[in-house]
C-alpha cells in the first residue's frame, strides 16, 4: 500500500523519467531476493532511464512504460502538452523549477493553454496533474493509473517469474523512442519471439469495468492473427476473466515492436480505465487482479 | 489461369496472411524446378508469414506485398477498416468466424460502419470484399489486383531470374512492419544496394490505362534522383512502354526502405489501376505485360 | 565570402543532393590540411550523398542537413511541394531539365500549384527558390539559410575540432531517411552517446533576433531532461549568449536519433530565422556567431 502511494506520487512526464527509474531500481534491489528467480538487472546511463530484468531463459518479454502525460511551460505563462492529457480548465498542476515548488491551475483561453501561477515559471519546466489517489475496495482512482498499474503488474509478475524479460520503458506517451534500443539489446543478449504490453486501456461500449483484463485484438495497429489465436486459446484455458478489445485508434509500446527490425509477435493486455489521461483515471480492482493473474499464466504457458 | 483465380480467391487482410503465404510457398515449391535458377527459400515462423527467395548473387531485391485492405468486426455490428478500403454502402463482404462462414453487406450510417449479417460476428473477425474476378482480353477486373498482380509479376520474374532477391512482405496496407526485419535479414545474408517495389499504382490525369508500366518518380516519399536517372535511362533503352508518375501522396514498401538502417536505393514500378481499393479494381493487360517485361529487363541490367 | 555565395547558389532539393555533396567534399579536401586535426572522411555511393568526418576519438556527433525544401513538376504545369516551402503566389523558381534551364513563377489557383514557364517542364523536375543572398553587417538574408548556415557552422567547427563526428545528412526536409544508416555506421565504427543538431530554428515570441543561439528544450519531440540540464549548465558556464526554445511542433534530424536503435542523447542548437522556408529567410549575424562559438565550446566540454 505504501509502495503504491509512493509510486503514484513520483512525477515522471515523458523525457524526465530519472526519478521514477531510480525508485523502481531501489524497489527491485530490495525485493529481488524474495523473488523465486533472481533476475539479471540492466540499468544505468547506457540504457538512459530504462531498466531491463532478465529471468532465466526468456521466450517472452513484458514491457511497462514508466512515463506519464503532462505539460511543459513555454513563454508568457503558456503551457504546451506532453503526450495527450485531457484538457479541463481549472485542473490542478504541480511541478518544480529552480525557484522552488509550483502548484497552479490549467487555464484554457481560445484553445491555448496557460497556467495561473503568480510568478513566471522557467521555460521548459514539466508540470503534472496533482495526485489524489483513492484506493477503495472495488476501484482505484487517481492520476496516472496509466501506467503506474502496468508497472505494478510487472512487479507482481516478477515474484514468481522463472523465464522472461521484464522491461521498463520511457517516452511511450510522447511518440516513443526507447523501445528500438531496448529491443536491440534484448535481441542481441537473449532473444525472444513474443512480447506482452503491460499497460492500461480504455473503457468503451465493448469493454467495461469488472469484465476482466482486456486482450487487445487491435488498436491503431494489429498484432498477427496467428499469435492472437494462440493467446486467446490460452486465456480461455486459464479460466481468468478477460474481454476482447477491438479499436481503430490508440497505440502502445507494441507499435514500436511492430515496426522494429525483428520479427516479434506482440499483444497489448491490460485492465481498462475510464476518465483516460485525466487526474481521475479509474480502474476496477477485479480487472487489475485478472491482469496480474493473466500475466502469470501467460508467461508460464506461452 | 487457374492459378490466378485461386490466388485471387484467398483472403489475406493485413495481419492474417498465413493462408496466402502457405499457398505461395506451395506454388514456389511446385514451380522452382522449372525456373532457370533454383532459389534458396527462406520461410517459416522466423519470418512470420513472409517468404524470401534468393537467386544467385543478388544486386537488387524485388518486394511484393501479399496482404490486402479489408475490415474487422468490432462491437454491436460495427466494423472498423484495415488499411484504406473504398467505402461504398451495400458492398458485399465475406469472412468466417468460429460459428461459420459469413456473407454480408457494408452499411454506412453517419460515417460509421456496420454489417447487416443476421447474427453477431465474433469480435475481431476479418472481412474482405467478395471476389468477382473478370479476366478479359484487354482488362483484368476484380478485388485485390493490388497486390495480387504484384505477386503475379514477381512469380513471372522468377522464371528467368539469375541474380536477385524476390521477397513477399506482409502488413503493407496497414502501416507496414515486416520490411525492417526482411531488410535486416537480406543485408546480413547477401546485401543489395537497390530495390524495386512490385505493386499496383493509380490511374491519374498523367498516368492512364494502356500507356505501359508506371515508374514512380515520387509518391509521398521520393527516391534518390541519381537512382531514378539510372532507371529511366534503362527503361528508355529497353524499348518497353512506360509512364513517369509524380504524386505527392500514397506510399508503399519503399517508404520502409527509405527509413531503414541501410543506404538502399528504391523505386516503385507497377501497372496503374482504376477504382483503387474497391472490389472493381481494373488494370490494362498491356500495362501488366509491360510491368513483367520491365522487371525482367531491369533485374538483368541494373 | 565567395565560399558562402557559392554554397548558397547550389540547388539541392531533398533527393537531389549530389551536387552540394560534391561541392562540400571538394571544400573539405581543400581545407582539411589547415584544420587542427585531419579527419577521416567517409563518402561515396556506400553513403549515398552523405559525408561523415571523424576527428580523433568522438564522444559527440554534429549533424547538418544539406538538402533544402523546393518543388517538383507534375503533369499539366502542376507543381507539388518537396518538404514544406512557404507558398506565395508569384515567387520566382529556377531549375533545369533535359531541354535546358528553367526560370518561372509559382502560381496558386484554388490551393493548387502551377508554374508559368512557357513550355512544358519534364515530369519530376526539381525547382528551387531563386537565390538572392544579402550579406549585411548585422543580418544575412536569402533562400535556404536553413540549412546552409548549419553547414557553415559545421565547417567552422572543423577548424579546431579535436574529437567528434561532423556529419552531413540528406532528406531532412522531406521526412528524413539518411539518419538511420548514418547512425548505424557511426555506432559500429566509433560510437557516441551524444548528438547536436546544427540547424536553423524559428523566431517566435520567445526567441528573437540578436538574443544568441537557440538551445531547443523541445520541438515536436523532447530530448532527455538529464542531457538538457547538462547542456544548459555548460551554456551558462560558456558565457555565450543563448536563448531557450520551447515549441510543440517542428522536427529535425534529432527526431531520427530519438527513434533510432541506439540510446543517444540529442539536442537541436541553432540560430533563429524569420521568414522560414521562404526566399527571404533572415538570421542575425550575432546569433550565427554565438552558434559557432557555442558549438566549439560544447564539443570541447561535453
Amino acid at each position: 500500500m505504501k509502495f503504491l502511494k509512493d509510486l503514484f506520487d513520483i512525477r515522471s512526464v515523458s523525457g524526465d523519467e530519472s526519478e521514477v527509474s531510480q525508485f523502481l531500481l531501489n524497489t527491485i534491489l530490495q525485493r529481488k531476493d524474495s523473488w523465486k528467480v533472481a533476475p539479471i538487472i540492466y540499468s544505468g546511463e547506457e540504457f538512459h532511464d530504462c531498466i531491463l530484468l532478465k529471468f532465466g531463459s526468456p521466450r517472452t518479454a513484458v514491457f511497462a512504460h514508466i512515463d506519464t502525460i503532462g505539460f511543459m511551460s513555454r513563454y508568457e505563462n503558456q503551457l504546451v502538452t506532453v503526450g495527450g492529457p485531457e484538457l479541463v480548465d481549472g485542473i490542478s498542476l504541480v511541478g518544480e523549477d529552480n525557484m522552488g515548488p509550483i502548484a497552479c491551475k490549467l487555464k484554457i483561453y481560445n484553445g491555448d493553454l496557460f497556467h495561473d501561477f503568480p510568478r513566471a515559471i522557467e521555460r521548459g519546466t514539466y508540470l503534472s496533474f496533482e495526485q489524489n489517489l483513492k484506493l477503495e475496495q472495488d476501484f482505484i482512482q487517481g492520476a496516472y493509473l496509466d501506467n503506474r498499474l502496468g508497472i505494478y503488474n510487472a512487479l507482481e509478475l516478477c515474484e514468481e517469474l522463472e523465464n522472461g524479460w521484464v522491461v521498463f520503458s520511457t517516452y511511450e506517451e510522447h511518440g516513443g523512442g526507447s523501445m528500438p534500443f531496448l529491443l536491440d539489446f534484448i535481441m542481441k543478449n537473449d532473444p525472444i519471439k513474443q512480447a506482452l504490453i503491460s499497460d492500461i486501456t480504455w473503457v468503451t461500449e465493448g469493454v467495461g469495468h469488472g469484465g476482466g483484463v482486456a486482450i487487445s485484438i487491435r488498436d491503431k495497429y494489429i498484432p498477427r492473427r496467428k499469435f492472437l489465436n494462440k493467446l486467446i486459446a490460452l486465456a480461455i484455458e486459464s479460466g481468468i476473466d478477460y474481454q476482447l478489445e477491438v479499436e481503430d485508434a490508440g497505440g502502445s509500446d507494441g507499435r514500436e515492436i511492430q515496426f522494429s527490425n525483428y520479427a516479434i509477435d506482440w499483444c497489448f493486455i491490460g485492465a481498462p480505465e475510464d476518465n483516460v489521461h485525466s487526474p481521475n483515471e479509474i480502474v476496477a480492482v477485479h480487472d487489475l487482479q485478472c491482469m496480474i493473474a493473466m500475466y502469470k499464466y501467460l508467461m508460464t504457458h506461452l
